[in-house]
């Protein structure tokens, strides 16, 4: 092997509040070789996601298992395996899945998907066709169930999942506005993306804007930020509306208890549904939705955008990028080159 | 006519908080005869309901209209016909309808539903075969969709749709778990309609006692409260659950902004939907409704309680009841015999 030492990223406290540096310890330890069964990888590129940031609480009632102290941060990833006693995979081949934040991992094979960089840059396996993607896709065409001529808003919508979402809520038929944390990020969606218009929350009213933008009111709302901007559209609600709830970004560092929406009553008034997903209730869909999306992006019409950060050792601050909204497109660090 | 004058209740002001006694007017008007198409009504017994507290704010964006300053105060009642210059109806029917808070009620017939005394006591058509029964039968079966099996919890159980929601979800083979305000509720939940469980909110920790009562996990809630109750039985859903919320009674009175439920995000790993209803989406399916739940009633499935204050000028009184949880069944303010 051409590196004798595993760089890792392990969970060295539990966070308060925003994440710090302390939280995360540094380790190296020596690579083996494979156990029967197992496959060694090198990982290439780690995905940062806001969920990331829930498995390191000590939950009880969250739809995966916290992260223990001491252990590996979680991470999806994609890498190559450079070694092998598994026969399902040979040297060579890249796989996805939960390989942490590390340089070098093991596995018995379980979760790995193999995916082709022919097909698809490695990066692109991570967001559109990976997991943020999938979310979007389920998220919106499961849940929110957009008609044509539907009005769609989506928040964080320059983002990972926001920003597929507006795109195959377009595709649809539906007419799309974004909400998104800052001038560039709406010029984006507007111009690049083909989003009917955007509100940069930072700058607008929330709620004078989508009563401009979206006069006869929102159909389904696919909300990746909750607080303020959640109890925002709620007032905007058209009868029947669809909330997609697919996180909370603007929630997930508190120290105090999360704000809960206000204006939840007028699920009651106009007769709405607001419902939670989890994309793992998909999983057995993956390849369906890979299919469809990956059609769309050959022809042009759903475009994908990744924000790539170099180096392990970068793990904490581009972690930080996350929440503080500065990163453009998903959001992942490049190990090495495949 | 047996009265020369109509005693009314308006609105003087819109309540901040809690009604005041000022917020109403108590005045008298001359009766006339009714012109063509009209009738004159006499109203017998009048529904008391949260949902008046919501009609008294000058709120733009409700499934109503407020009630403007100096009319007569809205409400459910039934009552008989003594004069009428419509074919629809003949002096001595029994109607149901929006008569107001009043003696005599005129109408054009619009809105008017006959009912008969034979078949059920005139207070029950303010039920369980009225309006609140009607809430708790559609709300319940079309929102909830309780299994057989499931857990279903009702909050304001001992109420006019409270209790009829438990009941049926017992009919429909569900375990029930009623919340109340007090032991004597609680008891009449246990021992008298059939609850499997019941818990005093006052004096109990509803989450600890959830954990107790539905150690699955809640399937079904049926929301009348809002406020912290809907934030404790957020924390136990099975997953997949379904919350229909009918009401807020708790934060009906607010001059603070309604407290949103903090942990929503329960519906995001639970998987769970939050729907809300109006009864009035199902008007025209009453009197399938109204069939059924009579076969219930005299088979005693299904029990009905009214709570009969008497005298309008106790109305501003029984109205207060409502908020206070003073009342045991459905509140209903007697003004005349039939």
């Amino acid at each position: 092997m051409s590196t004798a030492v595993n760089h890792q990223y392990k969970l060295a406290a539990r966070p308060v509040g925003t994440v710090k540096a302390s939280d995360w310890k540094s380790t190296q330890e020596p690579l083996r070789d494979p156990a029967d069964g197992e496959v060694v990888i090198q990982v290439l590129y780690i995905s940062l996601d806001p969920a990331m940031r829930g498995w390191m609480n000590d939950s009880k009632a969250s739809y995966i298992p916290p992260v223990g102290l001491g252990e590996v941060m979680r991470a999806l990833a994609v890498g190559r395996v450079t070694a092998s006693k598994n026969p399902k995979f040979a040297v060579g081949d890249h796989v996805s899945g939960l390989l942490g934040v590390q340089d070098y991992a093991y596995s018995n094979g379980q979760g790995l998907t193999k995916v082709d960089p022919k097909l698809a840059p490695l990066p692109v396996y991570l967001s559109t066709l990976g997991m943020p993607g999938m979310t979007a896709y389920f998220g919106l065409l499961e849940v929110g169930q957009p008609k044509a001529g539907d009005t769609v808003v989506v928040s964080g919508a320059a983002g990972a999942v926001g920003s597929v979402v507006g795109q195959i809520a377009k595709i649809k038929g539906a007419r799309v506005i974004g909400i998104a944390g800052s001038a560039d990020k709406c010029r984006y969606l507007v111009e690049e993306l083909g989003f009917d218009a955007a509100i940069d929350y930072k700058s607008e009213d929330v709620a004078a804007a989508l009563a401009q933008h979206a006069p006869q009111g929102v159909n389904v709302y696919f909300d990746n930020v909750g607080g303020d901007i959640l109890d925002a559209v709620l007032t905007r609600l058209a009868r029947g509306a669809r909330i997609v709830i697919c996180g909370a970004i603007s929630q997930y560092n508190n120290t105090t208890p999360v704000k809960g929406p206000a204006n939840y009553l007028s699920l009651l008034v106009t007769r709405s549904t607001m419902t939670g997903i989890v994309v793992s209730d998909y999983y057995d869909r993956t390849i369906e939705a890979a299919m469809v999306m990956a059609g769309w992006i050959a022809s042009g019409k759903l475009k994908t955008r990744e924000d790539v950060i170099n180096g392990l050792d970068n793990f904490p601050k581009a972690f930080d990028m996350l929440f503080s909204g500065a990163n453009n497109g998903k959001l992942v660090l490049k190990l090495a080159t495949a």
